[in-house]
């Protein structure tokens, strides 16, 4: 049997697995940015467990990609994207996040308490 | 060589297409419905020559299946989705839209002009 | 700080919300369905620490969704998917498995050793 | 009223969104390659008036990318990609192609006859 925080780890697992692979490919410029966010955010929230979560698309990291573009726009990846989510089980909190790091999205376990 | 008017069907078939699978999946219930919307909206008029998209998710509909069910949310699918997309290009205006018709959604090509 | 177990319940969890998400909605016949399992298999074993993926198609349930319909095909959803993924953390090995219950497809823990 | 030839490129337009949208994130690695080209092409000839779809996950690029990473796997975006869609709707045939064009993937109508 699995304990109450391996649970919450699975939960908050699911969720970002859930939001990466939903959302990435989305057309996105730093105009849109904001409804994306948004409705990452309020999607993932209707997901069992989940208390909260809270997404921002890197406008910065967006008009840098796009000034040595013809484009006005791009696809959401995870250089572009920073999440947070918090998953409660049966008490125990789980929290993770995404961002980048060594020119990488990571998400990881930030704590389980 | 295709027309233009074969140009902006081709564009206007590319932007339901993207909208549709891009979304389909996605965690919605009655109270984050306004936000997928606007999302969707946004994110598919960045993509070329997209004059308008206007999203509708059927939050009737949406308490109709919800209301057989102990889950709070579904998955956006056809049923929930009604949109109308318009394109123009080099002159020609193309406008599609999608609906539910027998029990199917339905995408098609409403005018071109 | 996370136990190796936790992380291997985190990093199982990803697999499965990827593996639903990037797919979910994908047109599926009982013509295509071995290539869309092998396809599926293959891209999630691809994720970190994942040791095997197992996907399965339900076809019988495929047939019986299109035997009421007019379309040849449907799209990719819980009721047409069972699945078990195995990812290994640090020596701790974690199973979880998707299938249908009660009408709702529930991804769970099966083992965490 | 559209002719012919305008519903027949609308219809290839949507299996180009629908084919990019779908798979568009899909973790792949040059091993992997194949079993998602060939998912691709078959999900996709499952859509209405669909004639064939030829799909090349581009190996090279993938094995070049990777070698600047300490990954073993990639995202699917365009740059990794080369797709052809057949359709024919009353008659009329519509050819499109995805290819990389100066940095960025375009899709473009082939032909219309």
């Amino acid at each position: 049997m699995a304990t109450d925080a391996e649970e919450a780890c699975f939960e908050v697992g699911i969720k970002f697995g859930s939001l990466y692979h939903q959302f990435a490919g989305t057309p996105v410029s730093p105009r849109s940015a904001a409804s994306l966010e948004r409705a990452i955010e309020e999607s993932i929230e209707n997901q069992p467990h989940c208390t909260s979560v809270s997404v921002e698309v890197l406008t910065g990291e967006l008009e840098r990609a796009l000034a040595d573009s013809p484009a006005e726009y791009t696809e959401l990846t995870g250089r572009f994207l920073e999440a947070e989510v918090v998953v409660e089980y049966e008490g125990t909190e789980a929290v993770a996040r995404m961002a980048m790091e060594d020119g990488y999205p990571l998400m990881r376990l930030e704590s389980v308490e």
